[in-house]
C-alpha cells in the first residue's frame, strides 16, 4: 500500500488554505476521487471539508469502517451543517466546489446543503497545485515509466504474424495488468474515453475520432470509436503503440513505433524528425521556459522538412504536442501555440511529436520528463528508433 | 458496425418530443455518450439540439467529417443561437439538459451560449426512457450474454493451482477481450469506477469498499479500492465471478460462484437459497410487478434460513439485489425494499441475491432477465450450481 507522508498531507492542506484565503472564501468541498487521493493517499465517498484554517475533516459515506482520525460518518450531504454546529465550525457562506468535476444536480445539492448562496470553482486550482509534483509523487511516476519500459520491451515477444492491431493490444493488455496496472486510466473532462490506451496500425491512424487526445483510430464499436479495429497487421506498416503508463496511481506516459518487417524509408525519415524535435527541445527546455515556445520549436522543424501536413493527424489534427501527466493523463501544462504556461521544477511532462503518414501509419515516440532545475530528464528510458515486428 | 433502424430512432425522438410538450420546454441538449448512443446509434463531441417537434440538429465539434443529414459543424457551443437563427429557429427560452451527468460549469456555459433562463433535468426521463428496450436493444442484450456465457464456461480451464485472485482475473480479461468486449465498463453517477468487473475470492469479499456496487474488496491500489486484491486462491474458498458483459454497447450482467477445490457445506447451502430466490422470483414477476415485492421476498426468504447477516455482504451490507441494466450498468429499475417502480415489458434486470460467508467467500449467482409479456426470460443461460477449480 502507497501512503502519503503527514508532512505532505499538511503541506498540501495549507496550499488549498493559501488558495481560500487569497479568494476571501469560507470553505472548500472535495470529493473527486483524482484530488481526494492528492490530499489524503485514499478514495472515499464523501466529501473533504476545508476551512482556511485548521485540519480538514473528512465527512465519509462509504466505506462504513474508513480508519483516519479526521472522519465524521454521514449518511448524506445534508446532515453537514448540524455536523459543523456541533463542533462549533461556521457554516460558510462563501463556498469553493469542483465544478469542472461535479454535475450541476450534485452542486446545487450541495449549495443548498450548506445554506451557501456564493459557490467558486476550486478545480482549476486544484490543477494547478497538483502540476506541481513532490518528490514521492515523481518517484511514482518514475516507478511507473520503469514498469511501462518493461511491458514495452517485451511487445516484439507478443507479435505473431497474421495477428490483428486488437489481438497485439490484447496481448499488451495483459502484460500490462500482470505487471502491474491497475487498468482504469484516469484522465479529466469530457470527450476523453478511453480503455488501456491505443494502438494504431497503418491507415487506422487517419481515423477521426469524437476525443481530445492526440490521435483517433476507428475502434471496433460505435460506442468507443478510437483506437484498434481489429485490422490484420500488414508488411510495411507502422503500429504507434500509446498504451496507459498507469502502473502506479501517479502516471507516466510513453509511445513508440513499430513496423511490420521493413517500413519505408519515409516513415524513418519521419520517424527521425520527431526524434530530432525531442533533442531539440530538451537542449534549450528549462525552468521558465514557455510552453508555446516548446511547441513552436516542434512546429518549425516540422515546417522545415515539409511534414505539416502529416503533424498529429492527417484529416484532423491535434494542436497540441504534449501536457502533463500525473493522477490524470491529461494534467497541465499544455503544450499548444498559444499556451500560457511556463515549465516549473517538479512537472512532470510527456511529449508526442507524431505524424501520421496515409498508406504506411503512425511515426514517432512520446517520453515523459520531470522538469529539474538544470533542464528535462526523461524517464521513459526506453529503445526511441522504430522496431521492426517479424 | 451495429447500426440503428430510421424508425428506432424517429419512435425515440418522438418520445423526448413528449416530455418536452408534457413540461412546455422549448428544447433540450443532449451530449452524454450514453443518451446519443442511444438516439443515434453513434457518439460524438457535440451536442443534439431537440426542439418539441421537428428534426433534431447534431452541432458537431469532433470529428470534423461525421457524415450526417443532420450535422451542423461547430467549433463552440457559444456558436449555437447564430446558426439556429439562421435556420429561422427560436432560440429556447426553457432548455432541459442533462444535468446529472453534465458539470456545473458546463451547464452553465450552456445556459449562458443559449441565453437561457430556466433550465430543467432531462437525464431522469432520458433514463426512464432507455428503461425500456426496443428489440433490436434487446437482442444487443442477448447476444452479450451469450458471449458471456462462452467466457466463463473457460474459467475453468484459466485457473492454475497457485495462482492469485489478480491472476485469474488477468486470464478471464483477456478471454474477455477476445470474445469482443470493449473494455470500458460504462455506469452511471459518481462512485461508480470499476474497471473489467469483479472477481472476489474468500474473505476479500468482505472488504468494504466506497463504490456503489453489491459487493467490495479491497482491490490492488488505493486509487482503485475494489475488488481482487492479489491474495493467492485457497482451497476450501469461494470465488465470485461478476465480471462486465459488455459485449455489445447494450449489456448483460452475470456472476457465478466457483470454488477452490470442495468448498464447505454452509457455501452449497447459501448458494442454493441465491438459485431459490431466483426461481421464487421468477415464479410470480411478470409486468405489473412491484421492484420492493421483488426484493422483499428475496429478504423473506433470506430471514427464513438465518442468513441476514451474510446477505448483500457482512460488515457494509448493499440494500438492493438487483438493477436494470443496458448501455450503463446500473440503470432503473432498482430493487430495494422502497422502489417505486412496477415491472414493464421490455425491461432488462439483472438479479443478484449474493451472501458473504466470513472464512469462506461470496456464494449465489447473478442472472440477467427479459421481462416479457408472460414473466422473466433468463438471458444468462450457464450452469448455476458451484463449479470446482482444481
Amino acid at each position: 500500500m502507497i501512503t502519503m507522508s503527514n508532512r505532505e498531507s499538511i503541506i498540501k492542506l495549507k496550499s488549498i488554505q493559501n488558495i481560500l484565503i487569497n479568494k476571501q472564501m469560507d470553505g472548500c468541498i472535495i470529493s473527486s476521487p483524482a484530488n481526494q487521493f492528492w490530499l489524503c493517499g485514499f478514495i472515499f465517498d464523501g466529501y473533504i471539508y476545508i476551512q482556511p484554517v485548521g485540519p480538514a475533516i473528512l465527512f465519509v459515506k462509504r466505506p462504513f469502517n474508513l480508519k483516519d482520525d479526521r472522519a465524521v460518518f454521514i449518511r448524506k450531504q445534508e446532515q453537514i451543517p448540524e455536523l459543523l454546529q456541533e463542533i462549533k465550525y461556521p457554516l460558510p457562506t462563501r463556498l469553493m466546489m469542483e465544478t469542472d468535476y461535479l454535475s450541476y444536480n450534485a452542486t446545487i445539492r450541495l449549495q443548498k446543503a450548506l445554506k451557501t448562496h456564493e459557490t467558486d470553482n476550486i478545480s482549476s486550482d486544484l490543477r494547478n497545485l497538483r502540476m506541481i509534483k513532490t518528490t514521492e509523487e515523481l518517484a511514482q511516476i518514475k516507478k511507473s515509466a520503469e514498469l511501462h519500459t518493461k511491458v514495452y520491451k517485451r511487445i516484439p515477444s507478443l507479435y505473431i504474424k497474421g495477428m490483428t492491431d486488437l489481438e497485439l493490444q490484447i496481448e499488451i493488455e495483459r502484460e500490462m495488468r500482470l505487471h502491474g496496472s491497475i487498468g482504469i486510466f484516469r484522465s479529466f473532462g469530457e470527450n476523453m474515453d478511453i480503455f488501456m490506451g491505443s494502438l494504431l496500425a497503418g491507415d487506422n491512424a487517419q481515423a477521426a475520432s469524437p476525443f481530445d487526445y492526440a490521435l483517433g483510430g476507428e475502434g471496433i464499436s460505435p460506442i468507443l470509436p478510437l483506437g484498434a479495429n481489429g485490422s490484420i497487421l500488414k508488411s510495411g506498416t507502422t503500429i504507434m503503440i500509446d498504451m496507459a503508463g498507469n502502473y502506479r496511481p501517479y502516471m507516466d506516459d510513453m509511445s513508440r513505433t513499430f513496423s511490420i518487417e521493413q517500413a519505408p524509408d519515409t516513415a524513418y525519415f519521419a520517424h527521425e524528425i520527431s526524434i530530432k524535435i525531442h533533442n531539440s527541445i530538451k537542449s534549450f527546455a528549462k525552468p521558465g521556459t514557455s510552453c508555446s515556445d516548446i511547441y513552436n520549436t516542434a512546429l518549425e522543424i516540422v515546417k522545415e522538412n515539409n511534414l505539416e501536413a502529416y503533424f498529429m493527424g492527417t484529416g484532423q489534427q491535434a494542436k497540441f504536442i504534449g501536457h502533463g501527466v500525473g493522477l490524470e493523463i491529461n494534467e497541465p501544462p499544455v503544450f499548444t501555440p498559444r499556451s500560457k504556461e511556463t515549465l516549473v521544477a517538479g512537472m512532470a511532462i510527456a511529449l508526442e511529436p507524431k505524424f501520421v503518414l496515409p498508406g504506411i501509419g503512425a511515426v514517432g515516440i512520446e517520453n515523459t520528463y520531470i522538469v529539474n532545475e538544470n533542464g528535462l530528464e526523461n524517464i521513459t528510458l526506453c529503445e526511441e528508433e522504430m522496431i521492426i515486428l517479424k
